[in-house]
């Protein structure tokens, strides 16, 4: 994916030392943007051409879980359309629409692919690509039921598709490890490897009761770095909140490091409450090679969708500096 | 209930599409209202003469659940009992107070009759009556325990008296049904029916766990329209919101349109911060048949008291429109 | 119901001192006696005319639960027909078979009532009579879901019919006491009232999770004689027992003794093994006023039916001198 | 799989109308066959030359989950070797053995293939191959867990390996579906489609929690014969009976026929008693395409191996006359 | 401990009746007040020669719970030590650090001893005693796991040191009573006694899920009295607030008066709002007895510390008048 | 303890490679020896002069658990004494009597001791001494609810009683690990050290749920023999087996070997079917220095008792070859 935009930036705030910091502007998107939206939050955002497009969560005033497509000049004011995406796929019984959401976007050698959890008798990973944003071609489910948090890499790994993913249950999952798998074609799936586990509460409790991949991981020289909520589960629910991890570029499915503290937790008004209070959900970033700068967006209080700030290279640092691995 | 009062009113905001929108003063009634109040929230308003009475469920700092009777002259501003509603009943057995919460108030007929939550060996629903909102004559209770949120009809059907009522279990209930019951004399009950289940998640998420009747049933030439709360359990707990149905007028039991979309969900400060995060609990309307207004009076965060406005037609309609029966 | 036939019976093992004892031939019905039932358990028997008549609990392969009427001369050997009890009901509603279990049968002035579990959205107590034990007549359901174990005393109570029943969730239901409620009619049921509670564990702990009335009430000069099961949770599932009560004759929901110890709980193969383990229920009996004898049917493992024999003044006496009230 | 070998086989019962019937001599091996085990159940059994040969689960004293390999001359009496099956892998990480359970063992076309639940950070689908079984090659996990029962057909199918399997959760998992996966190698594991969902137990209680394949399905002129267990969930904890389906032959994810009734249920001591009580639980069958003879091995009461048998005809028949689909 | 130090004070806002009131301040430590801090919340305070010292509970971004040293010249402004507070232990085994949480520090005769929550194969009592705040004696674990809130006497009873604490289990524990026990030399420790168990919901209900020890008890001529915490249980999670009661001075596990209502419960935003939403938690007070002053420092959901004012006198008075013993 | 007496003794059967056998005529008691007796099983059980004493949880027909003093001459045949045992106590409240079972007695110095899960406000480990096995005095509860399994050492420690538990939740806990403590004088106890925790299901599933000590352990050169149960927890509840330690001579709470595999599990009828399904639960074992013979009393499904015959010294050995430490 090329950078030739201008990513949305802001400095960090004067006085802080925080190594990811948020967009002053936040929420960068309401809730009822659209006329039946109850809620924007999970949203994939990509570069495409000369502006931005992306996928998002668009959960109607029925709670009914949808994905829309929207776009943007500057990655910061969206226009989402009003009729949630439709997909076309060759099998019906595949591509009949029961519930999609927290989609992810990722470019990969020509074209766009979508994953996002997809209702086929219990969650799973849905799979689509699109050249253009308006037809999106669906592909077989990746997984059998029960999955969540479906995220490709954005280049083939050993010549395969290479695909994270967070086997689940039917519910409300107290337990989720992040696993690995290649794909030759996107239709047949295997060599599943698992990648890390939740940490032991002494040591990291942000990520002890479940962890899942947010963005697209982004290559740099230490490795595949991933960042990926983590889960607490206090007496008054689950808190979601988003740290990093590098993985090995050639085996990803070996964790180098794996930060200790979290980089980012709900503390704002607009992560502390909304549908789901305490929850802070990374689903994509851009970034920007030259400047090491990445926008981090991400889904706030189930509600509305946030934007953080970082430097790549600080990440990374911090990373390897704070690990537990 | 002869509508000769004014009632609470404030126009649409512009450029909102709500068919429901909430009052721009709420709450209107602050949780220590009474030196002894920890909150004050699900409020049971009706007409009375030349201004407005109210039963109220006022919860103490010992957090019992108490009801109290108010007045007011606008509907808006209410001045409450400090001393708890006290009923008389013939029975010692069922006249004992050990909790009382969830009133509603209706006119039938002759006098006002008060339906709640009264605790006797588990929660079930109590009967009385008053003429001036001074006595309180306490019937038998209409059912066995565990039953919440009876409400009744404002006529009597097919020569009975009608409610509904929303069967439980003696904790926090992670299912419920509404169902239509019928007594010749509000001592004996019977004939009991179904009205509705919650819905399928893919199909109306925001009222997929839990359902129950809010306040008394208004009289609509396309049925009875019947405003009522929705559960989803979400994985950091319940949140309440509310939806509206037309029943048959003469078989109640039979739903004939159900919104498919909320009319007004957990989303200001106020409803999703309290002793109860996230919950819109409505109990009681006053309407104007003339203009078609009504005024919505819902519990906030099981903590303060709330009031929204709407038109009738336009619910009646939305409730055609988005129905998913 | 005169007691004119022979009834089952089998005097007390020698050297034993129990209260009531099992009969040595048990148990008494195969599980399966018909082709297509997988148990035959909670047996409702009655007096009928020179012979025995009875609705039997006889779960088919599908372990679909259904009712079936059956026929004895000595109320040992029993004749079953193969085709299940079909209700005729006058609402196509109410009448239309869900699922029904564990009846209990009463003869009341002029004819037979049956009642029993059945499903209308969640079990409720089914009411019927039949004069013939060939046509059933369905009547409404007596009361909102959730409940089961109603059972019917043998006269009107004050004028009206009466019965006892166990509010219930919609689960395996870990609580639950007996209330008594009255009906004019048999169609409005109210005067609900409270009769008793599971018993603390550390005064009689076979009862301490949950009880439900089983025979109709026998009257005797010390009051009701009610045989009830008590559940207690072990680690490994629930134990069901039976014991004993007297409820005052007048005021049938005032518990004047019952019995710290159980009268029988699950010792043998044939209640320990089965469908489920470790249940004696008992749902029947039939007794004879001269010699004060008693035959207590009670469905074993959920899967055959046993026998159990005792003098009603030897239990009254045990549950007077054993009570915990 | 060519059946040259003499089946074990008894008639039917005298009397008897049982579709499917025990042997009289079960269990067939005793739980302490082997100086270590505990228990040896659920059996994989085949045609192998000139004798019989399977792969057997026997749980070791410390209740490790242990693959053992046996061999026998009539399929009924086994002799078991001591150590414990171990699988040669060519990646150290999918070999690494953490515990196995519940094999099956297939013949496709040129050997052997084993698949189990395989333990790897979660239960999921081991597949191996053997031509002698002496040596075992183990291949990829067909899937990410969390899965149970996964079941080779025995031939190609659209020209992809096929198999069913059942989805689950970490623990004793109270729900589960039945699926169809393909794969063109054995390697990359696609095409997933549902097959079917437990019954509603309105309609088949005993199969109303959770369904699994059982033996490798038999094609028949009416589509593929699957035994398959399913699960109801009492108060005293789960039964496991099994019953059969008929899967279309070309999309075998199709159901055409589903035994409403099981084909046994725990009936014996020694399927109510033992390490889990409760159980029949098949995992293999031999039949005779000439005589139509079917013998099941099933798992009893997760401690000894029983032995059932029918005619292949029959259970077609019983099949479609009681089907529920 | 002698006062000779200016307390922190604000008087109670005009009109208000409340018997103890928020600072107008509030939080008075932010959660970020160290640069690895996450929140900063229950916090045990007392004077220390002519200023104030404390120990706190400092959860960092890895979300450990670490306890820090702090000094302040007002009791209010305070600077906390970066580094975590580290106990010198004569024995490996119990001086390795786990976590810990929840300090309380207690003066007696003649040096300050701490206790809190320690991690030790599950949460039990750490006992540890510092004459200067700079190096920290720790000694054996109090009690057996599962233990939490324990809370020394500030002087010894009946020759023993004292301590309240709260059985737990080793999770989110839905129940807890108080318990005393005393100590000869603070190695072993017997006589346990039974305090107060969670009051009945219908009597009060802010405390009818458990309850445990807040600040040391301040001896007055009424008796020891004691702030402690109660726990509701509502759809949304648990509530804590906080209570007083009056304990006998000799035999100080009898109750002499509970408070009915409650002191303080979460209602401001910062109570409201935060990692744990709806908690408010006494851990200290600091007291003047010739002014009857107390200043009691609250965790706010477990996020940021709150102060909060009152005269001991009227706390005294208030538990007498509104007692539920 | 001097063993002059006839210890029960039967030969291991003849081809039988079991470390531990069970006695050919068990159970040795019927649970219905008292007549008011429903069960009989976990017995301590002691040489006392010239014939054997015991203590024996004995449940009632209320089912309320209580200990009753027993004696025989062969230590196989028992009388029981039909009044339950009293203690006298100097403390009015720790001597009232509200449940206790699973008693233990060990003989230290000059007198023996009993200890037994004990009701106080929730179970906790009562202590008590006799010299005569008529007048039992109880001394303090040695700690704070909840735990269960208190067992003496049968002689000091470091100077110290010393005394192992399992601490515990109030309900049928789910987790449990064994702690050793120590006493000074038996009313005050500290030094409270980790001894072991659950297996790794993995490892030895046994005993993966929770572990608690059984007899008094008994010194051998290898170090304290301790028989322990373990609990698995299968889909069908709880099963209790029963395995071997040892413990270091002079540091208890140092664990040098641990069995993998059970010395003995569920698998007889009156172990498999009772009360309480699947539990073998050894409380007490008599043994022979000269001989090494060991025989041990263990309760059979809650509901009789067991006894089964080993070699000390087999079993050291056997513990040290399969140990898992």
């Amino acid at each position: 994916m090329i950078q030739k935009l201008t990513m949305p930036w802001e400095d960090r705030p004067e006085g802080s030392k925080e190594v990811v910091w948020r967009y002053s502007q936040n929420p960068i998107i309401p809730r009822n943007l659209l006329p039946t939206s109850n809620s924007i939050f999970n949203s994939a955002v990509v570069c495409f051409g000369d502006r931005y497009a992306g996928v998002f969560r668009c959960d109607d005033t029925n709670r009914r879980m949808r994905l829309h497509v929207g776009f943007s000049d500057d990655a910061v004011s969206w226009k989402i359309n009003e009729e949630p995406l439709k997909f076309t796929c060759d099998d019906a019984e595949i591509g009949e629409w029961v519930y999609g959401y927290d989609p992810r976007v990722c470019w990969i050698e020509d074209r766009y692919y979508v994953t996002w959890c997809n209702g086929y008798h219990g969650p799973t990973i849905g799979v689509a690509y699109t050249f253009d944003f308006v037809t999106f071609h669906q592909l077989e489910n990746a997984f059998l039921p029960f999955n969540r948090n479906g995220v490709l890499f954005p280049k083939k790994i050993n010549g395969n598709f290479a695909m994270l993913s967070r086997p689940s249950d039917n519910g409300h999952t107290p337990f989720g490890d992040i696993f690995y798998s290649e794909s030759p074609d996107l239709e047949y799936w295997g060599r599943h490897r698992h990648v890390m586990s939740p940490a032991p509460f002494e040591q990291s409790a942000w990520q002890c009761t479940k962890i899942g991949a947010g963005p697209i991981p982004i290559e740099t020289p230490e490795g595949w770095l991933l960042i990926y909520h983590g889960v607490l589960a206090s007496c008054n629910g689950f808190v979601y909140s988003f740290g990093s991890a590098l993985l090995d570029l050639d085996q990803p499915w070996k964790v180098k490091y794996r930060s200790g503290p979290y980089l980012l937790s709900p503390q704002k008004d607009y992560e502390c409450m909304g549908d789901v209070p305490n929850v802070t959900f990374p689903c994509a970033a851009l970034h920007d090679d030259e400047t090491g700068r990445i926008a981090i967006y991400y889904g706030c209080a189930d509600t509305v969708t946030g934007l953080a700030f970082g430097y790549i290279p600080e990440i990374v640092e911090f990373t390897k500096k704070t690990s537990i691995v």
